[in-house]
């Protein structure tokens, strides 16, 4: 992995969004198509003992917003990135620490939103994420992202 | 509002979850009908100076857990409550302190859902829950809570 981006996304991640300190999330790998981001649970824990499901959607709306910023960087492209939607289903407990996967979706998806976004200083894309425990599902994440100018 | 209940919650909220003091979660009314989650714009801020999508979702998520709760307890009913889905879409940036509400969907469907609860040990109830800024929406939320005993 590109340790010198993963080491800029992580430290855009904790100065210019702070609750990612306090949810204490790390930069675990990067590919080049998948990005991983971990969080702890002792800071993310319910009442049930198990991951509260605002921190199990923060991980994963960032492992998607994490995955743009990179591949924007690595185009040397600028772009603002913002979430317009997403869905959440969480589909066991949480009880350990907790990985958030993103992959690029295709190849061509990403190459019409990065050419979209030069014509027309805006677009769209799609991002599934998902965390996973002993590769079973836990939670899958559907997030909607824009880009712009 | 029952003073007491919403300081229960409040606390509940801050012990259980600790991610809340992060978030810097406070209770500010609950009619019966509505429940009303309020933090500060400052430690959920993110890189466009705006509230980051996640803490958006962690208000709306818990503005239903809380409504949840308070009914349980003002029926003197035990149940854990967990969020099994939900979706949410921002409108617009918060650029501001914000505000989650959410209210009983109907009396029928509160009172389906605790009888379900009472005979079957387990049931399901759809909330919605809502940011506004100047009347405006700003995030629409939708989730999906499992009470059980």
């Amino acid at each position: 992995m590109d340790s010198q981006l993963t080491e800029l996304l992580a430290q855009t991640l904790y100065q210019e969004i702070p609750l990612s300190q306090g949810i204490g999330i790390e930069v675990v790998s990067y590919n080049g198509e998948c990005l991983v981001l971990r969080a702890p649970l002792a800071p993310n824990i319910n009442h049930k003992d198990t991951a509260f499901g605002g921190s199990l959607h923060a991980l994963t709306t960032l492992a998607g917003w994490g995955l743009l910023f990179l591949k924007l960087h690595e185009r040397q492209m600028h772009g603002k990135i913002v979430i317009q939607e997403s869905s959440i289903r969480y589909h066991r407990p949480v009880n350990t620490d907790f990985e958030a996967r993103c992959c690029v979706p295709s190849a061509a998806a990403l190459e019409k939103c990065f050419k979209t976004l030069a014509r027309h200083n805006k677009a769209r894309i799609q991002l599934d994420a998902a965390i996973t425990l002993d590769e079973v599902p836990a939670v899958s994440f559907q997030g909607s992202y824009v880009v712009h100018h």
